[in-house]
């Protein structure tokens, strides 16, 4: 049985082209002349002079997503009740995400929660979610991540000690609009430690057993721009800040297929509240051995970049902490068994595990 | 102002994926009880074994597509004559297409002018389509053309002498099944022409004026994963089937930014019917001047696969002929444009052009 792939339904990409987003949203806010668009913004855009550009309608709801933690269960199913009791039984002609990979996921996963009954970790799984979403539209002001064109909106579980996300077709936009300026101001360190996702997720799926042609062509392509752009003088020149919004875009089609990287990223974002992007590079910055050419290319693009990783994260940590980096660790069995095969817990025993996350 | 680009809906690949149609299949037919479908399918499959596995239902419509000659306006006008009689005002739950280009581009068309009214001749041309059509899956057995990606369906219309598409967002698939075992019997020559179609398109969109940053993506892959097919021992191994689907699937999103090749080769296909794959060949072959890197590579791989273009088609044709194949050239400016620039007029005068042919 062959996986029937949902692309995301339009594109637009460009310079500006947030200007057209009122232009888009006009088919929609006109067939549903009585309900609102919901917008989540990044809390760092709050009373920024971007937000006045999206033409944002009085009666609208604006959401500022708090991202110094990522998207938790709690903070979903928080968003949610906030949302719901803004509609107070109207239905949203759109929702909007305006931000990175957090904000873009927390937007994912609270569509699916306004047509769908229960909390949020009743969906953290492959096709739990029943009901489509209401219709969605992605401005992602940081790339890497791919959340734009993936189909899941991940989310840290602190009960189960998990983090893990809501695969599903409803979870993908509808619409993305890819606006290279947006990502202008930056600061170096998170433009790398996000973009670098989109290289970190394609050579993972490149390396692995579980393999699509059509997703290794995406993945192929995304990892030669990554490449391109983290090894050139100015990462964040207009050009390679274009490059990597098509990366992200196509490399999103990729994610689902990691490997060892994105399971010991995980277990430093559930334990230590580390970001996505940071974790996997710590993550990577210890696992040579398993990836030897992808290592070795990623520590050139850190020096290119004067990128400063700071060691020694996960020392003097208590042993509870310790099982716990594991638990979260190893508990990712489909992205492990895509790496080192059935037999992973033989390579990653508890020890070799703790010792990797010792060297960090 | 940028496009906003739609995409398939979703697709499926894999050898034998063909046999999951009918699971595809079962939310639309569900969803509309009365409604049958419609089957558009290349002659060549007429009580071939094929069609048997595709699921038929005894009520559904089989149309069988004369694809010796390339899709008319006159064609599309016939067979969606032929289908509304058949409908009398039902609505069909989906339209199919089994074939290659001609097959597809009809079943495209068809669906157009099922749901707008007047004739296929008032619809060549870029979004003059209004309403949605229905439902359309592709199955190709074929691939090459991109037809099952791209947002155009291709007609002579022999009255103006002119070749061009319904270019709209409604002329999409919904769904695209890509099987490569379907093209394990395509003749050698034949599945040479369809193919190297990508590797056309791509580099016509890659050497052009107007370019768009995401579509170069699709087309660089796609022209390496051409390259890649045509100059190996055996185009036509399992694993270049695949890859061919992949690059067609791809390519056929690059199309629609072409150059000096597709012009030339719709005076071909308008004046002497040559159909387009090889009307390409013939194109390119004398375009040396203008093209040549992408020469060099094609002769390569006409070598290598031991294809063999006859000389001579041109030659010996009356001044009317000339004039015509120069006509049906010449009035596509914006291919034209996007390689030569606004002065593309005085570059291919009358007389280059002809000659032009004249050493085909």
């Amino acid at each position: 049985m062959y996986r029937n792939a949902k692309n995301v339904g339009y594109y637009m990409i460009g310079p500006d082209s947030t200007d057209q987003l009122f232009d888009l949203m006009r088919p929609v806010r006109e067939a549903n002349p009585d309900s609102p668009a919901i917008w989540f913004i990044d809390h760092f855009f709050t009373n920024h002079a971007l937000v006045e550009r999206l033409n944002i309608l009085e009666w609208d709801m604006r959401v500022f997503v708090d991202t110094s933690e990522e998207p938790t269960c709690e903070s979903v199913d928080k968003y949610t009740e906030q949302v719901k009791h803004f509609l107070n039984g109207r239905k949203a002609c759109a929702l909007l995400a305006f931000g990175g990979g957090s904000t873009m996921d927390t937007c994912k996963c609270v569509g699916n929660l306004l047509t769908n009954p229960g909390k949020a970790a009743d969906y953290q799984g492959w096709d739990l979610v029943k009901n489509p979403a209401p219709y969605k539209i992605a401005v992602p002001t940081l790339s890497g991540t791919g959340s734009e064109s993936s189909r899941t909106g991940i989310m840290t579980n602190h009960e189960k000690m998990l983090k893990l996300g809501m695969n599903s077709d409803f979870s993908l936009f509808d619409q993305v609009v890819l606006d290279p300026r947006l990502a202008e101001t930056v600061p170096r360190n998170q433009y790398f430690y996000t973009g670098i996702d989109t290289f970190m997720h394609c050579f993972e799926s490149l390396t692995g057993n579980y393999r699509n042609k059509v997703v290794d062509t995406f993945a192929e392509k995304s990892l030669e721009l990554s490449e391109k752009i983290f090894l050139s003088d100015d990462m964040m020149s207009p050009d390679n800040r274009e490059l990597l919004m098509i990366a992200s875009y196509n490399g999103g089609q990729a994610a689902g297929f990691v490997g060892i990287v994105h399971p010991l990223s995980a277990g430093l974002g559930v334990v230590l509240g580390i970001h996505h992007g940071m974790a996997n590079c710590y993550a990577l910055s210890v696992l040579e051995e398993f990836y030897p050419k992808p290592y070795e290319v990623f520590m050139k693009m850190m020096e290119k970049q004067k990128i400063d990783l700071p060691k020694g994260i996960c020392k003097n940590l208590t042993d509870k902490q310790y099982d716990a980096l594991y638990e979260a660790s190893i508990v990712h069995e489909k992205p492990l068994m895509n790496r080192l095969g059935e037999d992973y817990k033989k390579i990653l025993t508890k020890e070799k595990v703790i010792d990797l996350f010792k060297k960090m």
